[in-house]
């Protein structure tokens, strides 16, 4: 049987500087900046490193794998410790793939593919950081990250350990799509009084048709973080993104709806939904051997508990220009300002830096003051860098 | 000089099921089922992914390395981030082979080699899963995991590090062989009062022969504990294992008896015996692309103080197809069942679980209450999966 | 444009023995010896799995990356876990080369390379073990090991993460150099009333020539452990090496003054200055497909407060031997002898043991006993090994 065995990975290095200001909201004219100059990875694409290779088995029948490692390179301290970005083993046929292993979640694809940033450098889609912290924030609120932390803590967001999925063919007249289920892995105890737990399971899917200049796609996905009485958690993320491609410029909108839904048991309330609805708009314009890139996005929270004046929002603004050495080597710098509105009513969520994920105790960064009055107001960031894939 | 340089690995996906079952030896009629529905990897070959090359220097000699690590491909949790399977470099020549670093044990090799399920997977040998918790138990009970842990804990039984190997030339007949020492590397301190601990180190040997039929080999290895006032304690492993290629069939067999040797000052014991005595017979029958895998196999506790009725027992029966997709790609389905006697006697080694270590705090699966009366009873497990190697 | 992409490494093991001997200063007899056997890695050669690659971008200009993890092939404990020897994205071209992220420091370079041992194996520069205990011990006495213990706690001294490195072009008639900054990368908060801190920041040039028979070059830099009150502290490297092949031999020689420079706020003292004056003498003799090594070295301390009798100082004796069994793979032999004279003015860091890093809290090794009258005193190695390079 035919086969071949790629080594592949990206290298991406670059100067950033972060600044988050906090200020008051009582009245009281105080604020709190914070900022950091860092020699950043993956501005534009995700360092990583890793290992692939297909097998033909006749009959239009393949087996392939895929072990994709992140490597930290400006400070090497992540190797190829993890294949955290990727780890599986596929069988694929005229019926589909069947894929097994750690995998990118269904629900999280239109997060990257229909903006013009995707999730690297200080222009990421906002409405991915708001996820993401979402996704931190409630595993460390319900018993810890997920999966040991892989993915800086976006388990079941971003990625997802132990999963099983199924992806269509690739022959359906531009039709592509994929249904997906993780396993949660507990152990079922006949013994245990509150009932086995289903956190850490995931299921979702993704459709979508292209036409090679239009691209447009749904996804829908659940992550359970809690089954077990008391209280139940979920978040259900649903989201639907477009591009199209004029040759002049390609356009970029995503549409987003991700509901932290929590049931208890009385004297808890019996159901209280958090919501976090965004959307994203983002434009690429090809000039000579570069582009231009451009995005606005918004994202309001409503407060589960229906308060007067609970509710938040931020608004992010990302441009950036990305200069093509080869095909493989890119000159970039992006800069993003970030916008707050009572961010004092979530700011671990809403508290949005420049960075994928604003929770500082996973990844070091300048964060927010919010106490004391304070409250997350508003971030700045740029990228210098360069991009090398191998 | 001529050298070649190899990238190799497996990645082995698929579906499991654990199920354990403790009941009341007190006469209450109690019982406590767990269970868990695992994406698991390694259910037929260990996945892995490794680093190998050999330099011809001419006269006959040549220098080689070796750098293994396992996957975990089904959570992506570990990368490459140890060389826990094998980290070597060898000069061979018409004397054979020196050998340096980690390596499986002389006295494992056995366990492996002659059970049609190897150490993989639910129907992994019985004596191989007795032996592992045996040796990750008292390293715990000792001073905890010998060489960090790796290998989950069964190190001086499956692998060991910092070893010296010596191996036999090819050219001999049919006659096979290695010695291997294992440094302890502990620091002898002029000032200790209780001498110098000898804990980590091994001792072992392999011969046998084969004509590519018949195969027949003899193991025995020493792994030292503690060897300090006013407690030393060494277990002692010697197995003889064979097999058969009838062509229509294959058989296999294996004897081993291990012993646990605790050596004390008084008021303790002068010393203290506790032996498993065990064996394994299996067989492998070619079915056009595939092979069906079949194994029975038991091992016997005789505890050293030699009370009635402190002995206790294990069986175990498994079962299993695998098709072969080509020669690199293989789907595979096994179930295994396992019955304890008298568990309470010796839970936490003779509690024998459906993977090869049954130790839960070391690797996550269903366990046994052994406790208000319980003991370890009956265990089922079944893998559906596919192996890719590459 | 045209590329290349490079798997390469080193694996090097050997038996090493380490013996440390501690004498009472206080006129009774008493003396501890502590000793230890080791599979070693390394005592050549430094083991190490690497990946490299570069692309041709036209004009000159080139594209480079360099992944490279140091391996513990005696123990197989690290695989690929970090690229702490060496994680670096390039920009080459006629001006010279830019270079991102973690490598070597610019005053590191002539503590190997004008030393015939290198950094490797018993023979070690006794400069550069001197150096590598003074980095660990007051990076933890400061806050815990720099980038979070890479390359054994010795960074700012042997590497930096998070650096820029600029590198003059090839083409300068034998003139070479290079200056390097590496960012702290700490957050600056505005409410802070210390200050913000520079900890981690290294800033440091070399500059050479060499005509391929001669070589010479200057190195200085200064390593940032503290910066905020009431106290501030740098150690401040210099040295300057040379080496010269006569053909029938090569001589080395190095000159190296660092200072560990504290600033205090009373009642502290304004300014201490500790001292490490050092020198380093060394020869290759080829003898036909070997080659004998030999060096001396001798550090002094100089305590910064002046105290009679407060000063220390260690000398240092190696000689080794290296057959070429190829260009790829040698057999070498080394031993070495340490003696020390009033190693308790500053036991941690001139109580010097015949591996490159003396702090056994970090590297497990034979150590000095200091207390109960006792001091640093004595220490003898030996190495006998094999290295393999891939």
């Amino acid at each position: 049987a035919q086969s071949s065995l790629t080594l592949f990975g990206v290298v991406d290095a670059g100067v950033s500087r972060y600044t988050t200001k906090s200020r008051s909201w009582n009245g009281t004219q105080q604020q709190v900046t914070q900022s950091q100059t860092a020699l950043s990875s993956s501005g534009y694409n995700s360092s990583r490193i890793g290992f692939r290779g297909t097998e033909d088995l006749g009959g239009g029948l393949a087996a392939s794998f895929w072990l994709e490692a992140p490597v930290a390179n400006d400070s090497g301290a992540s190797g190829i410790a993890n294949f955290g970005r990727r780890s599986t083993l596929s069988l694929s046929g005229p019926f589909g793939e069947v894929r097994l292993g750690r995998d990118y979640t269904a629900s999280f694809w239109n997060d990257a593919v229909f903006d013009p940033f995707g999730v690297n450098g200080v222009g990421t889609n906002l409405i991915a950081v708001v996820n993401s912290n979402l996704a931190a924030v409630r595993a460390l609120a319900t018993g810890g990250l997920l999966n040991g932390g892989l993915s800086a803590g976006t388990d079941s967001y971003l990625r997802t350990s132990n999963a099983i999925s199924y992806f269509l063919p690739a022959n359906l007249g531009g039709f592509y799509g994929q249904v997906q289920y993780a396993l949660h892995e507990n152990v079922r105890d006949s013994s245990a009084a509150t009932g086995s737990s289903r956190r850490g399971r995931y299921a979702g899917a993704r459709f979508g048709w292209t036409d090679g200049k239009a691209d447009v796609a749904l996804g829908y996905g659940e992550s359970t973080l809690s089954s077990t009485a008391p209280t139940a958690e979920k978040i259900k993320s649903l989201n639907i993104g477009a591009s199209y491609d004029l040759g002049t410029v390609k356009l970029f909108g995503e549409w987003s709806r991700v509901r932290d839904v929590r049931d208890g048991t009385a004297p808890l309330a019996a159901r209280l939904t958090d919501r976090y609805d965004g959307v994203v708009a983002g434009v690429n314009v090809p000039v000579g051997a570069g582009v231009i890139r451009a995005s606005y996005g918004r994202v309001k929270f409503d407060d589960g508990n229906g308060l007067p004046g609970s509710d938040a929002s931020v608004n992010k603004l990302a441009l950036g220009y990305v200069h093509h050495l080869s095909k493989r080597t890119a000159l970039y710098a992006s800069v993003a300002r970030i916008d707050i509105r009572n961010g004092r009513n979530n700011p671990s969520v809403v508290g949005v830096t420049p960075l994928v994920l604003s929770v500082r105790a996973i990844l070091p960064q300048p964060g927010y003051v919010s106490t004391g009055g304070l409250e997350p107001r508003r971030a700045t960031g740029y990228d210098v860098g360069i991009r090398h894939a191998f």
